[in-house]
Protein backbone atom coordinates (compact mmCIF):
# COMPACT_ATOMS: atom_id res chain seq x y z
CA UNK A 1 0.00 0.00 0.00
CA UNK A 2 0.93 3.86 0.19
CA UNK A 3 4.09 4.37 2.97
CA UNK A 4 2.27 6.90 4.61
CA UNK A 5 -1.10 4.90 5.13
CA UNK A 6 1.07 1.91 6.34
CA UNK A 7 3.15 4.78 8.50
CA UNK A 8 -0.41 5.88 10.12
CA UNK A 9 -1.23 2.27 10.72
CA UNK A 10 1.57 1.88 12.79
CA UNK A 11 1.23 4.86 14.42
CA UNK A 12 -2.14 3.94 16.02
CA UNK A 13 -1.26 0.67 16.40
CA UNK A 14 0.79 1.95 19.08
CA UNK A 15 -1.51 3.48 21.25
CA UNK A 16 -2.96 1.24 24.32
CA UNK A 17 -5.70 -1.01 23.36
CA UNK A 18 -5.10 -0.44 19.68
CA UNK A 19 -4.39 -3.21 17.47
CA UNK A 20 -3.33 -4.00 14.14
CA UNK A 21 -7.14 -4.48 12.75
CA UNK A 22 -8.34 -1.79 14.51
CA UNK A 23 -5.36 0.96 13.58
CA UNK A 24 -6.16 -0.38 10.35
CA UNK A 25 -9.78 0.78 10.22
CA UNK A 26 -8.76 4.26 11.94
CA UNK A 27 -6.27 5.01 9.06
CA UNK A 28 -9.29 4.12 6.55
CA UNK A 29 -11.48 6.07 8.50
CA UNK A 30 -8.88 9.42 8.14
CA UNK A 31 -8.35 8.28 4.68
CA UNK A 32 -12.05 9.46 3.76
CA UNK A 33 -13.33 11.96 6.23
CA UNK A 34 -12.64 15.99 5.24
CA UNK A 35 -8.90 17.69 5.70
CA UNK A 36 -10.49 20.28 8.12
CA UNK A 37 -11.75 16.96 10.44
CA UNK A 38 -8.45 15.39 10.05
CA UNK A 39 -6.24 18.72 10.65
CA UNK A 40 -8.54 19.08 14.17
CA UNK A 41 -7.30 15.93 15.34
CA UNK A 42 -3.95 16.27 14.41
CA UNK A 43 -3.82 20.13 15.86
CA UNK A 44 -5.35 18.06 19.15
CA UNK A 45 -2.45 16.06 19.83
CA UNK A 46 0.01 18.77 19.51
CA UNK A 47 -2.41 21.17 21.30
CA UNK A 48 -2.18 18.64 24.20
CA UNK A 49 1.62 18.50 24.25
CA UNK A 50 2.26 22.27 23.82
CA UNK A 51 -0.37 23.80 25.88
CA UNK A 52 -0.71 21.29 29.16
CA UNK A 53 1.35 22.27 32.17
CA UNK A 54 1.21 21.04 35.44
CA UNK A 55 -0.41 23.10 38.41
CA UNK A 56 2.07 24.70 40.69
CA UNK A 57 0.14 24.18 43.63
CA UNK A 58 -1.71 20.95 43.28
CA UNK A 59 -0.27 19.06 40.13
CA UNK A 60 -3.10 18.31 38.40
CA UNK A 61 -2.70 19.13 34.09
CA UNK A 62 -3.88 22.73 33.29
CA UNK A 63 -3.57 24.93 30.36
CA UNK A 64 -3.18 28.00 33.02
CA UNK A 65 -1.24 28.23 36.41
CA UNK A 66 -2.73 28.03 38.79
CA UNK A 67 -5.47 25.38 37.62
CA UNK A 68 -9.32 25.89 37.30
CA UNK A 69 -10.00 24.19 40.66
CA UNK A 70 -7.33 25.85 42.81
CA UNK A 71 -8.20 29.51 41.39
CA UNK A 72 -11.91 28.81 42.22
CA UNK A 73 -13.01 30.67 45.12
CA UNK A 74 -15.56 28.78 45.65
CA UNK A 75 -13.60 26.02 46.67
CA UNK A 76 -13.04 24.68 50.00
CA UNK A 77 -9.45 25.13 50.31
CA UNK A 78 -9.63 23.51 53.49
CA UNK A 79 -10.34 20.22 51.92
CA UNK A 80 -7.26 18.27 50.11
CA UNK A 81 -8.39 15.08 47.65
CA UNK A 82 -5.08 13.30 47.06
CA UNK A 83 -4.93 11.07 43.98
CA UNK A 84 -3.04 8.89 41.94
CA UNK A 85 -3.09 10.83 38.53
CA UNK A 86 -5.13 13.85 36.99
CA UNK A 87 -7.59 11.27 35.53
CA UNK A 88 -8.93 10.77 39.20
CA UNK A 89 -9.41 14.40 39.58
CA UNK A 90 -11.62 13.83 36.61
CA UNK A 91 -13.50 11.02 38.08
CA UNK A 92 -13.83 12.83 41.28
CA UNK A 93 -15.25 16.06 39.62
CA UNK A 94 -17.68 13.84 37.56
CA UNK A 95 -19.47 12.91 41.09
CA UNK A 96 -20.35 16.51 41.21
CA UNK A 97 -20.36 15.79 45.22
CA UNK A 98 -16.80 16.84 45.89
CA UNK A 99 -15.86 20.59 46.43
CA UNK A 100 -12.66 20.87 47.69
CA UNK A 101 -9.24 21.01 46.54
CA UNK A 102 -7.32 18.23 44.95
CA UNK A 103 -2.97 17.08 45.23
CA UNK A 104 -2.22 14.88 42.16
CA UNK A 105 0.60 12.88 43.32
CA UNK A 106 1.85 11.48 40.00
CA UNK A 107 1.52 8.01 40.73
CA UNK A 108 2.17 5.82 43.45
CA UNK A 109 5.13 4.00 45.95
CA UNK A 110 5.80 0.91 44.02
CA UNK A 111 9.16 -0.24 45.20
CA UNK A 112 9.19 -2.98 42.72
CA UNK A 113 9.18 -0.07 39.94
CA UNK A 114 11.55 1.83 41.38
CA UNK A 115 9.32 4.20 41.90
CA UNK A 116 9.76 6.26 45.93
CA UNK A 117 8.83 9.01 47.99
CA UNK A 118 10.85 11.11 46.01
CA UNK A 119 9.24 10.49 43.04
CA UNK A 120 5.85 11.38 43.69
CA UNK A 121 5.03 15.35 44.87
CA UNK A 122 4.76 13.86 48.58
CA UNK A 123 7.23 16.75 49.92
CA UNK A 124 4.76 19.44 47.75
CA UNK A 125 2.06 18.46 49.48
CA UNK A 126 3.18 18.59 53.01
CA UNK A 127 4.42 22.04 52.22
CA UNK A 128 1.19 22.82 51.51
CA UNK A 129 -0.03 20.84 54.12
CA UNK A 130 2.04 23.21 57.03
CA UNK A 131 1.31 26.50 54.81
CA UNK A 132 -2.38 26.77 54.99
CA UNK A 133 -5.32 26.16 56.94
CA UNK A 134 -6.09 22.20 55.63
CA UNK A 135 -8.55 20.41 58.02
CA UNK A 136 -9.15 17.54 56.11
CA UNK A 137 -6.69 15.15 54.16
CA UNK A 138 -8.71 12.66 51.74
CA UNK A 139 -6.51 9.54 50.23
CA UNK A 140 -8.31 8.85 47.50
CA UNK A 141 -5.43 7.08 46.00
CA UNK A 142 -6.56 3.56 44.19
CA UNK A 143 -7.63 0.83 46.33
CA UNK A 144 -4.72 -1.24 44.84
CA UNK A 145 -2.17 -2.86 46.80
CA UNK A 146 0.42 -0.09 45.68
CA UNK A 147 -2.34 2.48 46.43
CA UNK A 148 -2.97 1.42 49.66
CA UNK A 149 1.03 1.38 50.90
CA UNK A 150 0.95 4.91 49.68
CA UNK A 151 -2.08 5.80 51.17
CA UNK A 152 -0.63 4.65 54.66
CA UNK A 153 2.66 6.12 53.90
CA UNK A 154 0.84 9.20 53.75
CA UNK A 155 -1.11 9.08 56.40
CA UNK A 156 1.80 8.67 59.04
CA UNK A 157 3.71 11.63 57.77
CA UNK A 158 0.23 13.53 57.40
CA UNK A 159 -0.99 12.73 61.12
CA UNK A 160 1.44 14.57 63.26
CA UNK A 161 0.90 17.68 61.30
CA UNK A 162 -2.48 17.55 63.49
CA UNK A 163 -5.03 17.34 60.12
CA UNK A 164 -7.87 14.69 60.47
CA UNK A 165 -6.48 12.06 57.47
CA UNK A 166 -9.18 10.49 55.84
CA UNK A 167 -8.92 7.02 53.26
CA UNK A 168 -12.01 6.52 50.53
CA UNK A 169 -14.68 3.90 51.78
CA UNK A 170 -14.09 0.45 50.36
CA UNK A 171 -16.98 -1.96 49.90
CA UNK A 172 -19.12 -3.17 47.21
CA UNK A 173 -19.45 -1.19 43.97
CA UNK A 174 -23.15 0.52 43.26
CA UNK A 175 -25.23 -2.62 41.49
CA UNK A 176 -22.65 -5.19 42.85
CA UNK A 177 -23.37 -8.71 44.14
CA UNK A 178 -22.30 -10.04 47.35
CA UNK A 179 -22.21 -13.15 45.34
CA UNK A 180 -19.97 -11.59 42.85
CA UNK A 181 -17.51 -9.63 45.20
CA UNK A 182 -14.25 -11.15 45.40
CA UNK A 183 -13.18 -11.88 49.28
CA UNK A 184 -11.31 -8.77 49.59
CA UNK A 185 -13.84 -6.56 48.97
CA UNK A 186 -16.59 -8.30 50.88
CA UNK A 187 -14.08 -8.37 53.49
CA UNK A 188 -13.41 -4.10 52.67
CA UNK A 189 -17.35 -4.03 53.01
CA UNK A 190 -18.07 -5.98 56.10
CA UNK A 191 -14.65 -4.16 58.03
CA UNK A 192 -15.81 -0.63 56.43
CA UNK A 193 -19.96 -0.92 57.56
CA UNK A 194 -21.10 1.73 58.99
CA UNK A 195 -24.62 2.25 61.45
CA UNK A 196 -28.07 2.29 60.13
CA UNK B 1 -10.14 19.78 33.28
CA UNK B 2 -7.61 21.28 30.78
CA UNK B 3 -9.27 22.41 27.59
CA UNK B 4 -7.15 21.08 25.00
CA UNK B 5 -7.70 17.51 26.66
CA UNK B 6 -11.53 17.86 26.52
CA UNK B 7 -10.87 18.49 22.69
CA UNK B 8 -8.65 16.08 22.37
CA UNK B 9 -10.93 13.53 23.97
CA UNK B 10 -13.80 14.35 21.77
CA UNK B 11 -11.38 14.04 18.60
CA UNK B 12 -10.70 10.27 19.70
CA UNK B 13 -13.96 10.08 20.23
CA UNK B 14 -15.02 11.03 16.90
CA UNK B 15 -12.78 8.17 15.64
CA UNK B 16 -15.18 4.87 14.79
CA UNK B 17 -15.70 2.77 17.58
CA UNK B 18 -13.53 5.04 20.03
CA UNK B 19 -16.16 5.41 23.04
CA UNK B 20 -15.96 8.01 25.69
CA UNK B 21 -13.66 5.99 27.84
CA UNK B 22 -11.59 5.08 25.06
CA UNK B 23 -11.06 8.47 24.18
CA UNK B 24 -9.88 9.67 27.35
CA UNK B 25 -8.04 6.81 27.85
CA UNK B 26 -5.97 7.86 24.37
CA UNK B 27 -5.75 11.11 25.13
CA UNK B 28 -3.97 10.61 28.88
CA UNK B 29 -1.78 8.26 27.22
CA UNK B 30 -0.69 11.44 24.59
CA UNK B 31 -0.37 13.92 27.75
CA UNK B 32 2.18 11.09 28.73
CA UNK B 33 4.25 9.80 25.59
CA UNK B 34 7.38 12.25 24.46
CA UNK B 35 6.43 15.17 22.36
CA UNK B 36 8.39 13.83 19.10
CA UNK B 37 5.84 10.68 19.31
CA UNK B 38 2.87 12.89 19.97
CA UNK B 39 4.95 14.69 16.52
CA UNK B 40 4.52 11.27 14.39
CA UNK B 41 1.18 10.12 14.90
CA UNK B 42 -0.26 14.23 13.95
CA UNK B 43 2.33 14.24 11.24
CA UNK B 44 1.07 10.59 10.25
CA UNK B 45 -2.48 11.87 10.08
CA UNK B 46 -1.61 14.66 8.40
CA UNK B 47 0.74 12.88 5.72
CA UNK B 48 -2.29 10.80 4.68
CA UNK B 49 -4.64 13.66 3.84
CA UNK B 50 -1.70 15.08 1.69
CA UNK B 51 0.20 12.79 0.19
CA UNK B 52 -2.73 9.90 -0.71
CA UNK B 53 -4.25 9.60 -4.37
CA UNK B 54 -6.12 7.37 -6.19
CA UNK B 55 -4.06 5.96 -9.09
CA UNK B 56 -5.44 6.67 -11.92
CA UNK B 57 -5.38 3.18 -13.79
CA UNK B 58 -6.71 1.17 -11.04
CA UNK B 59 -8.49 3.81 -8.44
CA UNK B 60 -6.22 2.25 -5.16
CA UNK B 61 -5.05 4.70 -3.06
CA UNK B 62 -1.17 5.24 -3.64
CA UNK B 63 0.96 8.19 -3.08
CA UNK B 64 2.53 7.60 -6.82
CA UNK B 65 0.42 7.32 -9.75
CA UNK B 66 0.70 5.11 -11.04
CA UNK B 67 0.61 2.70 -7.86
CA UNK B 68 3.19 0.33 -7.14
CA UNK B 69 0.92 -2.70 -8.27
CA UNK B 70 0.20 -0.91 -11.58
CA UNK B 71 3.39 -0.35 -12.29
CA UNK B 72 4.99 -3.51 -11.41
CA UNK B 73 6.06 -5.23 -14.42
CA UNK B 74 5.76 -8.85 -12.88
CA UNK B 75 2.76 -8.19 -12.08
CA UNK B 76 0.08 -10.28 -14.68
CA UNK B 77 -1.93 -7.25 -16.59
CA UNK B 78 -4.32 -9.85 -18.25
CA UNK B 79 -5.65 -10.60 -14.67
CA UNK B 80 -8.01 -7.76 -12.70
CA UNK B 81 -9.60 -8.33 -9.50
CA UNK B 82 -12.31 -6.14 -8.85
CA UNK B 83 -12.78 -4.60 -5.40
CA UNK B 84 -15.47 -2.71 -3.47
CA UNK B 85 -12.32 -0.72 -1.75
CA UNK B 86 -8.56 -0.43 -1.06
CA UNK B 87 -8.76 -2.20 2.33
CA UNK B 88 -9.98 -5.10 0.21
CA UNK B 89 -6.51 -5.12 -2.20
CA UNK B 90 -4.61 -5.08 1.07
CA UNK B 91 -6.65 -7.85 2.37
CA UNK B 92 -5.83 -9.77 -0.79
CA UNK B 93 -2.38 -9.04 -0.88
CA UNK B 94 -2.00 -10.50 2.46
CA UNK B 95 -3.04 -13.73 1.36
CA UNK B 96 0.21 -13.84 -1.20
CA UNK B 97 -1.34 -15.68 -3.72
CA UNK B 98 -2.18 -13.36 -5.96
CA UNK B 99 -0.25 -11.44 -8.77
CA UNK B 100 -2.95 -9.96 -11.19
CA UNK B 101 -3.80 -6.57 -11.31
CA UNK B 102 -6.43 -4.75 -9.21
CA UNK B 103 -9.58 -2.36 -10.24
CA UNK B 104 -11.25 -0.35 -6.78
CA UNK B 105 -14.93 0.48 -7.52
CA UNK B 106 -15.06 2.94 -4.30
CA UNK B 107 -18.07 1.44 -3.40
CA UNK B 108 -21.15 -1.35 -4.25
CA UNK B 109 -24.40 -0.66 -5.97
CA UNK B 110 -26.86 0.52 -3.36
CA UNK B 111 -29.64 1.84 -4.17
CA UNK B 112 -31.23 3.03 -0.80
CA UNK B 113 -28.11 4.60 -0.35
CA UNK B 114 -28.83 6.50 -3.91
CA UNK B 115 -25.05 5.51 -5.27
CA UNK B 116 -25.55 3.92 -8.57
CA UNK B 117 -23.31 3.23 -11.46
CA UNK B 118 -22.18 6.67 -11.97
CA UNK B 119 -21.08 6.90 -8.64
CA UNK B 120 -18.65 3.80 -9.27
CA UNK B 121 -15.46 3.58 -11.04
CA UNK B 122 -17.49 1.22 -13.23
CA UNK B 123 -16.58 3.39 -16.70
CA UNK B 124 -13.04 3.40 -16.05
CA UNK B 125 -13.25 -0.18 -15.80
CA UNK B 126 -14.97 -1.32 -18.97
CA UNK B 127 -12.39 1.38 -20.88
CA UNK B 128 -9.73 -0.69 -19.07
CA UNK B 129 -11.29 -3.82 -20.81
CA UNK B 130 -11.82 -1.98 -23.71
CA UNK B 131 -8.27 -0.97 -24.14
CA UNK B 132 -5.94 -3.89 -22.74
CA UNK B 133 -4.89 -7.41 -23.23
CA UNK B 134 -7.16 -8.60 -20.13
CA UNK B 135 -8.56 -12.46 -20.21
CA UNK B 136 -10.03 -12.45 -17.06
CA UNK B 137 -11.68 -10.32 -14.23
CA UNK B 138 -12.42 -11.59 -11.08
CA UNK B 139 -15.12 -10.01 -9.35
CA UNK B 140 -14.43 -9.85 -5.45
CA UNK B 141 -16.84 -7.46 -3.83
CA UNK B 142 -18.58 -8.97 -0.97
CA UNK B 143 -20.83 -11.74 -0.60
CA UNK B 144 -23.33 -8.96 0.98
CA UNK B 145 -26.51 -8.32 -1.05
CA UNK B 146 -24.90 -5.04 -2.54
CA UNK B 147 -22.02 -6.86 -3.21
CA UNK B 148 -23.41 -9.80 -5.04
CA UNK B 149 -25.90 -7.61 -6.95
CA UNK B 150 -22.90 -5.66 -7.54
CA UNK B 151 -21.14 -8.48 -9.04
CA UNK B 152 -24.20 -9.46 -11.02
CA UNK B 153 -24.26 -6.30 -13.10
CA UNK B 154 -20.66 -6.24 -13.84
CA UNK B 155 -20.66 -9.51 -15.18
CA UNK B 156 -23.46 -8.97 -17.62
CA UNK B 157 -21.33 -5.87 -18.70
CA UNK B 158 -18.53 -7.77 -18.92
CA UNK B 159 -19.10 -10.94 -20.65
CA UNK B 160 -20.34 -9.02 -23.92
CA UNK B 161 -16.49 -8.14 -24.34
CA UNK B 162 -15.44 -11.77 -24.45
CA UNK B 163 -13.31 -11.98 -21.34
CA UNK B 164 -13.48 -14.30 -18.45
CA UNK B 165 -15.81 -13.48 -16.12
CA UNK B 166 -15.67 -14.90 -12.45
CA UNK B 167 -16.41 -14.83 -8.93
CA UNK B 168 -14.74 -15.33 -5.66
CA UNK B 169 -16.18 -18.64 -4.22
CA UNK B 170 -18.71 -18.70 -1.46
CA UNK B 171 -18.55 -21.32 1.20
CA UNK B 172 -17.37 -21.80 4.65
CA UNK B 173 -14.73 -20.20 5.89
CA UNK B 174 -11.20 -21.69 7.26
CA UNK B 175 -11.73 -23.37 10.36
CA UNK B 176 -15.57 -23.13 10.14
CA UNK B 177 -18.15 -25.61 11.46
CA UNK B 178 -21.06 -27.04 9.08
CA UNK B 179 -23.02 -26.68 12.73
CA UNK B 180 -22.58 -22.92 13.17
CA UNK B 181 -22.78 -22.00 9.56
CA UNK B 182 -25.73 -20.06 8.61
CA UNK B 183 -28.05 -21.58 5.73
CA UNK B 184 -26.86 -19.13 3.60
CA UNK B 185 -24.09 -19.69 3.58
CA UNK B 186 -24.49 -23.56 3.77
CA UNK B 187 -26.28 -23.19 0.74
CA UNK B 188 -23.32 -21.17 -1.13
CA UNK B 189 -20.97 -24.23 0.20
CA UNK B 190 -23.13 -26.70 -1.16
CA UNK B 191 -23.84 -25.40 -4.62
CA UNK B 192 -20.38 -24.15 -4.92
CA UNK B 193 -19.12 -27.81 -4.34
CA UNK B 194 -16.24 -29.19 -6.47
CA UNK B 195 -15.15 -31.87 -7.67
CA UNK B 196 -12.78 -34.05 -5.31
Amino acid sequence: MADSIDRLIEEFNKLPGIGKKTAQRLAFHVLRIKKEEAENLAQAIMDVKEKIRYCSLCFNITEKDPCKICADKKRDRSLICVVEESKDVLAVEKTGQYNGAYHVLGGVLSPLDNIGPEDLKIKELLNRLKQKGVKEVILATNPSTEGEATAIYLAKLIKPLGIKVTRIARGLPSGGALEYADVNTLANAIEGRVEF
